[in-house]
């Protein structure tokens, strides 16, 4: 049976499906939409059950996923959202060990993601040029005890990045096309790149700045979340979905110049293409 | 510099896409559909590179991605996709150090990748009753160095798992509404409970008997992976794409009867909801 | 030039997008969100310009199509949206002179696009049990002057259908498996049946009783309309989307029992299918 | 009872969904995949039945929807797909007595559509500068009897329109913002203009010459079908869909130079955005 301790992280459900995520503290209390929850009432509990606020709404009493600890970051910026994080994950060959360059930090969701992911021995290196959104991400990861397998670095990274032979490096800026040489310099040979970006103008330029500084490989990508009612009865998929969160670029470092990034020759019906 | 070294595992991309992963081995050969390339041309070579075949077509070296390996897999069943399988990761928790069940084995792809996820000091506990199924799942394992943080069962799980108090347990099979209570046996107090199914009556079979048998929060949820041409002056989709792999179900082990996997109240204009 | 006379419909939207619908007349005055404008100030002014309101707000004078009518009915229900009634036209082959039954009326979305479909020869009957809602969609046909090509009939279709020989018969009801025997009455050989239904226990139900029912050709299918920014320097899909409306169904009447709604042979991956 | 007669269209489906559709000539035979069938067992005899080819292989007897012709003509060139045609015709407010100018004509898919939702009062002049492309869309139209509603036009648009005060313009091409001047001279005033392009790079350009050139209120949407296999049993989607076939563009004429083709004010949480 898996019992809350003091100090952990819970996250609480409601019926409603609002949910918060605590560390327990003795003697502290947690103020809901539906009333107030007290953490003596869940420390040295079981998880799985169900508890009741001051006002009798029941909340079920769980461990938080990293799904959840990224979805309820607090947070100044967009956060790249779980569905393309986790295939990044896997395109990236992010893993037990991996050394990874993310920049900018922002607040903190894939940073949390990749220290989950590469921890104990790996390690995120995170660049982010405005301190303030620094701050959030550190105490973000603070309080999910992950501060120690990331390594903050207040930067432009116009200036370059400190690591040479990263296994990985993800841009989730404005501009990426504009450090590929950064990139490129910090990367191992074969190394892993990859980038978020909302517009299709940043994609076409991005897609075009690659082959010309030593990226191939190149690939486009987005993902669709379509989210279901879970009634049996009644099944089907919710009124309204995240449409667009960012496409996703991916290309890996290569040594010499090469024409590998050419248009696949896969056929297209299309006249214009 | 990365090198590639005897042993290790390269991802081999044509420029027309096709790829081959092979471990290397001193003297031998492989044969692509554009002629042969010696592995004594990679062996201790940089990565990051272009090769030639025989014919003279180059091939870009590359180390191979988890998401590379999972599409690369001998099988003879239906895989899951990468696209899932990072969601589903994330979305059950699982990561370094985690004990995760799962049935069937399948072709291991999603194995693999629980395997590199927990690994080193975590376990794959993974169920499969067809004997050859296994077979190939095992060899797939070795291929990749992974078969030590696996173990592989060949069993019928109507008698149920072995292990209890594990973190999470996915059962992609045509009917896991069958073994549900094998599956909270096996799960720690609230742990992760996912599957995978194809068709909207499993799903309404499968989220109808939940509740019933000690599971709470209950999702549903569909990925959609859009592909596009990576051409900077013809930037597009694809003009096919996979247009369904299977729906995923994600719910939580709870220790008492709840409600709590009620109908989310969100509202809907459906008439018919 | 086109001129907006009295008596006409004009469309007229705001740069914020938003827009509303008036029938002209001297005198009158139309409130927005952004002040008020003069019906004086449209009669007789070309269409296709900028007008402003007493704030000063402009708003763009148009004619309104099919599209604009829809979306701004006074409704009371869900109703079927554009993207799907446009392809019901042409799947259901309904044009100039087409006779066509439709239940219910609800606000009378597709009962206007049909109206205006099979115009002036053809004729849409319309039934609808429920008055209230009957006397809605009679005041929205009447506003757009279709009152003449559609019979509204307030009746339980259990009781059958006053037609035969229709070319077209759409459902657009909770439970449409059950008016099968009547809709099969109602059509002529080969005609073409069509539904809207938002749960896929609703579809797996009528597409059931289908082929028991003189029924074959059963499709399924659904559309999603993905809107975009049409911002020259950021183009992007929008944030967020309506994601679900209904599946569609497709039926044709046969006069014998045959087999050919049995499956497509067309392959399938699925170890479950 | 529905009865086919010598020269009508019908469309003859087998039970794998193969489909043809044959003119009624007496002594006529259509070969099919399964064997032949002769044009004398259907004449005068009823639609919505089975017949057997000579080799068993029975097909179901239909009349063909507008959706059936579009995706059954003989075409050198992509077609523009009936879920896109459905909703231009809404959005373009096409109907009984329009006049619509179409440029390029191709295959003649949209032209088939805008030919029966105009007639028989309406009109449809389309234009195209390859004569051969000319002549097969004329023989298409020819064979719908349709090609009375239709002025088919050898010509490159550059030299402009013959048409002036039409409802509605939409081009099919490479480039349509090299012809907007044109387009604007062909349009009534609140004209509808429509456009489909297959890359983001074409958007862009076409709708920044938009609002240079007279028009507004631009739109920029794509249409995606899913279908399903429509098995009672076991409901899901297809394996595989038509990702992409073209972004769809509407706008509107304007008399004098707006913004209102502005951004609209709807918020973006994106920071590039």
């Amino acid at each position: 049976m898996s019992v809350a301790r003091e100090n952990d992280l819970v996250f609480l459900m409601g019926r409603d499906r609002k949910s918060f995520i605590v560390r327990l503290q003795p003697g502290a209390e947690l103020q809901t939409h539906r009333g107030v929850i007290r953490h003596d009432d869940l420390i040295d509990q079981p998880l799985g059950r169900e508890v009741q606020s001051h006002l009798g709404y029941p909340f079920l009493v769980l461990e938080p996923s990293t799904h959840d600890l990224i979805l309820d970051l607090k947070r100044t910026t967009q956060i790249m959202y779980p569905k393309d994080i986790g295939y990044v994950l896997l395109k990236m060959n992010v893993g037990p060990g991996s050394r990874v360059v993310e920049a900018g930090t922002g607040s903190g969701g894939l940073t949390l993601a990749l220290a989950r992911a590469v921890m104990p021995k790996g390690r995120v290196y995170s660049y982010e040029v405005r301190p303030d959104v620094l701050n959030l991400a550190a105490k973000n990861l603070e309080k999910l005890g992950l501060r120690s397998f990331v390594e903050l670095k207040e930067r432009d990274i116009e200036e370059g990045f400190d690591e040479v032979d990263v296994d990985a490096l993800f841009l989730d800026l404005r501009n990426p096309w504009e450090y590929l040489t950064q990139a490129h310099m910090a990367l191992k040979s074969g190394g892993f790149f990859g980038a978020t970006l909302p517009t299709t103008n940043q994609v076409v330029r991005l897609i075009r700045a690659l082959p010309e500084h030593g990226f191939s490989a190149v690939e486009v990508e987005e993902l669709l979340l379509r989210p279901y009612k879970a009634v049996p009865a009644r099944l089907r998929p919710m009124d309204r979905m995240v449409a667009h969160t960012g496409y996703l670029v991916f290309a890996r470092k290569i040594e010499q110049e090469t024409d590998a990034s050419a248009v696949p020759e896969e056929g297209s019906l299309s006249k214009s293409d």
